[in-house]
């Protein structure tokens, strides 16, 4: 059952994020409502389909705000129409296809004094808040990033990925940076960094970091998008009272190898609650640290090129 | 003759740039003073040269500021131990090797109170007031960069150009796009981009860059390192009262074909002033917007692998 007060919510962009988080958490929240989808080939059973957001405004005046879905290239413009057509907006991560497009969005936002959401899912998973607890105070001798996951697998024929300004390793890797950003207590910046990349695409599939941050803590990460056995999505922060252990991308937390019991709540749900309270109290989050680095990662990179790739 | 007040400096890094302007521009001014050099092979005749800043700072404690000359890989370090010991910091271009290294400095001169200076010396080029005064109010149509010079002939050597982080033909590129990125009205965005790379070195020695401002204006720009002919810095920006023409590099200006008068100051006359301005107002500044611009390239350039380079 939906509040009265839901807020009305177009989802552009029907593609595997928003089938398979999207709409699934706003049907089940009270606070947000479906009202339409704008997407080119996707639709939703039972909500009014578009093709533009300007045909789902003008059949849905109601709409007070989109959730952007679409990916990274082409959702500034979206963002731009939605946010001048007085509605707010929620980015999916990464917010836009450049750096340069999220500080024109920013006052885009500003001008038009609407919400704008720079959402990072990870940062929701189950076992981050516990951790950013436990870590609090510590002091903290270095932490590293090993997410190792299946292309194949998790991105079957999604070629944009790999193509220029998908990011390649970098669209599960944000992720971890989305979490580590948050999770440590002072800011890094790159080092030195290696992109692998096939010599038929664009995009790496491979990449290894090092950041150091401002009191000189290492901060290192490796991500691999061939990885076709045991998946992994592991940060590892060492810290003189011990190490903190977050795998399955923020799911689940041990402390010196003992298993941390953690509520179980979807990265989605987080997402939403966090939408609704800034509309309703007039703000915005634009936080683009994790893209930051890894905009640092492509402009610093020594690069390989290797095998070709093929799905 | 020497102001008894001029600003006490230590330049850092005594290369190229250094010897060929800061070292001249700073005899040339009355208001700073060149105290010692640190740098690991160069000095400046009558000048006191150390190894490191802590030497130079330790023999020269009246030293109350340092301009950083250094390639940007490892220029980050330096510059925070200048603010941290209590120097004010002129930083040459690019600012930094990463954004994330520019919003730590950011950090750093604040809490040290101290002045942090992003210096973009073509914006101090003769016309490039001139020019901004003349766009000023009309409407803009498009502009254009055409920025094509040889390295081989401008960057004898100078390796670390073409090396991870060294930013290849964005080393002369970000002059211009400091240049456009001050002298038009609206903030831009990096829509689409191509690099090419020799397939034995790590940075572009080609870029085909098109932006879009956020009035929808395109703004577009070609860098070539590779140019053995005729060398040209030119910015032409078409407007609905006619065209203007920003060539080498800043220092003419032509509206419509007609050259314009201007007045020959020097690129690091202006910079020296700006930065003993902000120094003794007790601020900083801190434009990071042509480096983004830089970043975004990398970010979402299809990339071409071409034929090896040598000197």
């Amino acid at each position: 059952m939906k509040h009265p007060d839901a807020l009305r919510i177009a989802l552009v962009g029907i593609g595997k994020i928003a089938r398979d988080q999207h709409v699934p958490t706003i049907a089940a929240r009270e606070d947000v409502q479906l009202v339409a989808t704008v997407s080119r080939h996707g639709a939703v059973d039972g909500v009014p389909a578009y093709q533009t957001l300007e045909e789902a405004f003008a059949a849905h005046p109601q709409i007070e705000a989109v959730a952007l879905c679409t990916p990274p290239l082409g959702r500034h413009a979206l963002a731009q129409a939605a946010l001048t057509a007085g509605r707010h907006v929620f980015l999916e991560k990464p917010p836009a296809a450049t750096l340069a497009e999220i500080d024109a969005l920013r006052a885009v936002a500003q001008r038009a004094q609407r919400s704008l959401f720079t959402s990072w899912h990870s940062r929701y998973a189950a076992a981050v808040e516990p951790a950013w607890q436990w870590l609090a105070g510590k002091q903290i001798l270095r932490a590293h990033i090993t997410w190792k996951e299946d292309i194949r697998h998790w991105h079957p024929g999604q070629d944009w990925i790999l193509e220029p300004g998908g990011m390649g390793v970098f669209d599960p890797g944000i992720n971890a940076l989305s979490i580590v950003t948050h999770l440590l207590p002072r800011p890094f910046a790159l080092c030195e960094a290696q992109l692998h990349t096939p010599e038929n695409r664009q995009a790496p599939l491979y990449a290894k970091l090092a950041f150091v941050d401002t009191a000189g803590v290492p901060v290192t990460a490796e991500f691999d998008f061939l990885q076709t056995c045991h998946q992994r999505w592991d940060i590892e922060v060492e810290t003189t009272a011990g190490l903190l252990m977050l795998s399955e991308g923020g799911a689940k937390l041990s402390i010196n190898g003992q298993p941390q019991a953690v509520d179980a709540s979807g990265e989605y749900d987080g997402l939403y609650r966090r939408f609704v309270q800034l509309v309703r109290s007039g703000e915005s989050e634009v936080d683009v640290t994790p893209f930051v680095h890894v905009a640092d990662a492509f402009l610093l990179a020594a690069r390989k090129v290797t095998v070709p790739f093929a799905w």
